[in-house]
């Protein structure tokens, strides 16, 4: 299996209100979950591209610096909290775009190929120790799984939904009337070693509050151009409901809520050789699309030299 | 003119402890101008390689969104805080790395080809609204221009001093005992429209807390995979005193300090047709080792629709 583009750049939102949300209530103001900013813009950051790799790779757990304690000296070793991300990426396609020239959300589409699931392996506490002030680095290029096969829009034009509903009219550069949001049905599954795949997830596409046209309308808004193959993932997709979020740290509340696993075991956050099988598909009226799967398994972290 | 390499990956270091502290003190507490994580590993992002141009491309003003008053509602218009940041990037060489395999700080000079000029244009106000929590994107992406000609390392040597002194030992994987910092000279000029170009910064690369090993053996120690024609750079380049500020931010001290040009005119951020002019080099005795220039002008922003 091979990657289906040579990407050049690979950008990262955060278009799941209720990913956001979460995330927010955990580490900061229960009250004011979301940064003032987040239903203004589409929250995003450039991710590494060298670091994106195909279904099936095994990705190791790192060894880094996190800080255990707030306030104290940090410390060096494996990382502890290993997680996944549930994403969908659109495919940059079409002819490049010349740097200062910003693509208009009415013509965003001539510029979105197709989709992919992606996994977006997160280091959770060396993200914390590290991503102050300038966000996610070496928590993020430990790997970033894909699957293979592209799912063009004209095959997902039969799943259109209805874009989720803004509260907050954004800025007419980033307003289109047409919907341009997917009835895409994910699943995320856990296979520790040796034993049987329980289903920890189920999430939908159409969970984000920003659409990829508004997503590559504000990407290219103060002049950023873009080639194809340019991979633009939608941040993890959380839904409304617990047995819904996207990642280990919501699923288990930070920890705190254990998750069952069919064979006996819980899991706060992935422990080395699981398994992270990502799968997804729109169901059609006697047919379906399948995105196939995006499957990746945790290596024991080297040794510390 | 072209670019020296394909660039792969564009990775930005925060690295200059006069900058970090300087932004620290005009943004958050006084007294605690770096944040607990700075002094214990090379804080960094990852930047956008499709907007990185070589020296002489113009460079537009971008359109954003910008929160001008704390609390009010946002607003879009061009930049009105346009900024250069004084920095010298290197280039990755050397077979490629694998995935999930870190380039011990011994062996990272086999991974460093050699190094530009590079300025690192930034757009303040938008930076300051979008940042958190993932940290900068279009604020940046707006161009990034570095000098054509790359000067390796071996030409380097010569210029090779001691190490900034740490108070603080970092973690072994960090650790090396020989000297790879080097005197540069760095000077930026601005020159506006049909007038003279006054010099309004002088640094030097030794100013940088962590050298380019410790980049790079940090920035692979989860196991982030490197190829030849990556490119890292070091981020602002401060020095100690007022005049030795690597970008206008800092010159003008948050605008509050315009600075004086030779025709008359003050700036405290960039004008429209402006152009920077950032020239490097090394001194010997009796020969100098040139860099060349990076240069880029502010095109006016295009008009709103």
């Amino acid at each position: 299996m091979h990657l289906p583009a040579r990407i050049g750049d690979y950008t990262d939102f955060y278009s799941s209100i209720h990913h956001a949300t979460n995330v927010g209530m955990m580490f900061r103001d229960k009250n004011n979950a979301l940064f003032p900013n987040w239903k203004h813009l589409p929250v995003a950051y450039h991710g590494r591209a060298s670091s994106v790799v195909v279904s099936g790779t095994p990705i190791r757990r790192p060894n880094g610096q996190t800080c255990p304690v707030e306030g104290a000296a940090p410390v060096f070793g494996p990382c502890r909290l290993m997680d996944f991300e549930l994403e969908v990426a659109f495919f940059v396609g079409g002819p490049p775009t010349k740097l200062g020239e910003p693509v208009p959300v009415k013509e965003a589409h001539e510029h979105i190929f197709g989709m992919v699931l992606m996994n977006d392996w997160s280091a959770r506490d060396i993200q914390k120790w590290e991503y102050v002030p300038l966000g996610p680095f070496l928590a993020k290029n430990v790997g970033t799984s894909i699957s293979p096969w592209v799912v063009t829009m004209e095959a997902l034009a039969p799943f259109t939904v209805d874009n989720y509903k803004h509260d907050l009219a954004p800025f007419p550069y980033l307003q289109h009337g047409d919907p341009y949001n997917f009835d895409i049905m994910l699943q995320v599954d856990i296979k520790p070693e040796n034993s049987v795949a329980s289903t920890v997830c189920r999430s939908n596409f159409k969970y984000l509050y920003w659409t990829p046209k508004q997503q590559l309308a504000h990407h290219t808004i103060t002049g950023c151009n873009i080639n194809p193959g340019d991979m633009m993932a939608s941040g993890t997709i959380s839904g409304e409901t617990a047995d819904s979020y996207g990642s280990m740290l919501e699923l288990s509340w930070k920890g705190t809520k254990p998750i069952q696993l069919k064979d006996g075991n819980t899991r706060k956050f992935l422990q080395d050789n699981d398994e992270v099988i990502i799968t997804g598909h729109c169901q059609g009226d006697g047919f379906l699309i399948g995105f196939g799967s995006c499957t990746g398994k945790i290596l024991p972290a080297l040794p510390l030299c």
